[in-house]
C-alpha cells in the first residue's frame, strides 16, 4: 500500500491549537480506512499534535513530511506513523486550550496558507481544513473574515462561495454573514444566477454529472404568486429562466418549507438557498455531526468541517471526529472527479 | 367501553370533500386504539363520508349523532361504526374530487362551525380539524385566511395564534403569511413577547408544567451582538427580559441556525420563531407526516394536521393519516390536562 504513488494526498490543516482542531484531526487519522484511499499529511505543528497524542493515550510517530518523501513512495505508513508539515513558526509554548491567542491564530493561519501552497503547486491534491478562529487569526496577523477570505486571496479566486453539504443535502447561499434586511437587498437576479452555476459546477465536481438545481424562494411559500412578496417574480425567476437557458436542470422558486424535505426525499441535488438561516437551519439539523463545507470557483480542492474551534470543550478528549472524516471522504470523491475528468 | 360518559367527546369536522380530509377522517377512524380513548364524531356530511367508505372498501356503517345519544351513552361503539353529525346542507352532489367548489367550500367552513359550536356548548370537548381550501370557502360565502381566523370570529378570542408541534418540536411565529420584508418589521417586542406567553400557555396546556421558551433571534447568528441586525438588541432582548419578569423561563435570542436542533436535543420545550420559514423549514422537515397545529389563545381546544387538502391525490386512497392522529392524540392529552386542571 506505501508504494502506491497514485494515492491522493491530502494536505490537512491542524486548525487553532487552542481548539479541538488537532484534537480531531488525530482522531481521524487513527482510523485504518483512512489509509485505504489517500495519505494525510497534517499541516501545522509536530510538537502540538505529539501533546494531543499523548493527551489521548495514542501511540503514534510524527515524522517530517516534505515533497520528495511522498515523490519517492515512502509516506504515509498508516494509522501508526502521522505525517505532518511544519507549517509555522510561531511560539506555541503559552498556548493555553480554550484560550484566544495572536500566536495559536498565526499558526492556525499559516498551516492553512503553507496547505493550500503545496495544492496549489501539485505537491497536494486537496485542502481539508480543521476549524479556525476568526478573532485569533486577525491577532496573529491575518485580518480575513475566514478560511474562504483567505484561501480567495491565496488562490486568486474572483467569483467564489461555499458549498454546505449533509448527507444528500447540499446547500449554496445567496448570501451567508449580513443582516437579514440586507440579505433581502442581495436577492439579485445576477447573483442568484452565480449562485446556481458555482453550486452546479461544485455538485459536477462532486460527481453529480447533470445536477437537479432547486432555486428557493425568499418568502412564506415562495409568495404565492405575488400574494406576499414581489422578489420571487422580479428577481429569482428570472435567474431560473437564465439558467435553464445555460442548459443547468435548475427549477423554482420552490416554496422554501418544503423545499429541503424534497431534496432529502430525493426529488434534488442542491438547494440555492436566498439567506443563512433559510439554508443553514435544515444544514444544522442534518449534519449535526457530519457536515462539511466545499469550497467552490476555487481552483483548488478544499473541505472543512462544518464546526467550529469549540473552545468550550478542547483539551477534554470529547470533541467527535465525524465531520473531519466525512470532509477528508468528501476531498477524495471529488480528486478522485477531477482525475477522472482530466483522463477523458 | 360504550358507556363511560367520561370518555373525551371529539368534534372532527371533515375538511373539504374535494380534498383528502374525508379519507384520512375515515382512515384515522379505523385504528381501534382511538376508541380507546375518546368518542370521535365527525362533523360534516354522511354521504360523503359514505362515498370514502365505498371508495376505500371499508365495511363501515353510519349513525347520526346528536349530544343526547352521548349523554345515554350509546355512541362511539368502534371502528366499525362512526357517528356523523350532518353539519352542512350544501349540495355535494355535483362535487368533484381534487375540484375548487363553492358548495364543498360551504360545506367545509358549515363543519368547523358547528363542530367548533358543539365545543363551546359543551356537547364536545375539543376540535379536531381536516384540511379546507382559502379560495373554496370564500366562494362558499365563508371569506376568511382559514380555519384560525374563522374559528376567532365563532370564539371571540382577541389574542390568538398557532402552535405547530412536530415530535418533540413546539414552535409559535411572530408572523406568518407575510412578505420577508414585512416580518422583519413585525418583530416588535410587544409581539414577541405575546408570542412568549401564547406559547407559554400552550405548551401548559399540553402538559408541560414549566416549560423552558427558547427565543430565536432574527439574523444569522442572533447578529453577534450587533455585529450584523439590531433587532436582538432593540426588540428581542427586552421582551425576553420581560417575560423574565413574569416568571417565564424564557431565553434568548439564540443562533437560529442551532436553536433547533437544541430543541429536538431536548434543551427547550418550545422555540419562539421570528418569521414563517425560520419555524415552518424545521417543523415540515420533522414533521412531513405527523405535524399538528393546535390552536392558541382560544376559549376551546382545536388541534388540526399541518397539511393541505392535496387535491391532486384527492380520492387515490393515498393520503396518509399520520397527522390526523396525531392531531387526535394531542386533543385528548389538551383535554386530559384541562380536566386535571379543572378538578384542582
Amino acid at each position: 500500500m506505501a508504494d502506491d504513488r497514485n494515492r491522493i494526498k491530502l494536505a490537512i490543516s491542524m486548525g487553532d491549537p487552542a481548539g479541538i482542531g488537532p484534537e480531531i484531526v488525530l482522531k481521524a487519522l487513527q482510523h485504518a480506512e483512512v489509509y485505504d484511499t489517500c495519505e494525510p499529511i497534517v499541516f501545522g505543528d509536530s510538537d502540538v499534535m505529539r501533546e494531543i497524542a499523548d493527551r489521548l493515550g495514542y501511540q503514534v510517530a510524527f515524522k517530517e513530511w516534505s515533497p520528495k518523501l511522498s515523490d519517492v513512495g515512502i509516506c504515509s505508513s498508516g494509522a501508526d506513523t502521522v505525517m505532518v508539515r511544519q507549517a509555522t513558526h510561531a511560539d506555541l509554548k503559552s498556548v493555553k486550550l480554550g484560550e484566544l491567542s495572536a500566536q495559536a491564530g498565526k499558526a492556525s493561519a499559516e498551516s492553512v496558507i503553507s496547505g493550500a501552497k503545496a495544492v496549489s503547486s501539485g505537491d497536494a491534491d486537496a485542502l481539508v481544513t480543521a476549524p479556525i478562529n476568526k478573532e485569533a487569526i486577525a491577532l496573529g496577523g491575518y485580518p480575513y473574515a475566514g478560511h474562504t477570505e483567505l484561501l480567495a486571496e491565496i488562490t486568486g479566486a474572483k467569483v467564489y462561495g461555499m458549498l454546505l453539504l449533509a448527507g444528500n443535502l447540499r446547500v449554496i447561499h445567496v448570501s451567508t454573514h449580513v443582516s437579514l434586511i440586507d440579505a433581502i437587498k442581495r436577492v439579485k437576479t445576477p447573483r442568484i444566477i452565480e449562485c446556481i452555476r458555482l453550486g452546479h459546477d461544485a455538485c459536477v465536481q462532486l460527481s453529480i454529472l447533470n445536477p437537479r438545481v432547486a432555486v428557493a424562494g425568499l418568502n412564506p411559500h415562495a409568495s404565492e404568486h405575488g400574494l406576499f412578496g414581489s422578489e420571487e417574480t422580479r428577481e429569482i425567476e428570472p435567474a431560473v429562466a437564465e439558467a435553464k437557458s445555460l442548459g443547468i436542470d435548475a427549477s423554482g422558486p420552490h416554496a422554501p418549507d418544503t423545499v429541503f424535505a424534497r431534496t432529502l426525499a430525493g426529488e434534488f441535488d442542491l438547494v440555492v438557498a436566498m439567506y443563512h438561516d433559510q439554508g443553514h437551519i435544515p444544514v444544522k439539523l442534518f449534519g449535526i455531526d457530519n457536515g462539511v463545507n466545499v469550497s467552490v470557483g476555487m481552483p483548488i480542492i478544499r473541505v472543512s468541517v462544518d464546526h467550529g474551534t469549540a473552545f468550550d470543550i478542547a483539551g477534554t478528549g470529547s470533541a467527535s471526529d465525524k465531520s473531519m472524516l466525512e470532509a477528508i471522504r468528501i476531498a477524495c470523491i471529488m480528486v478522485k472527479a477531477r482525475r477522472t475528468v482530466s483522463r477523458q
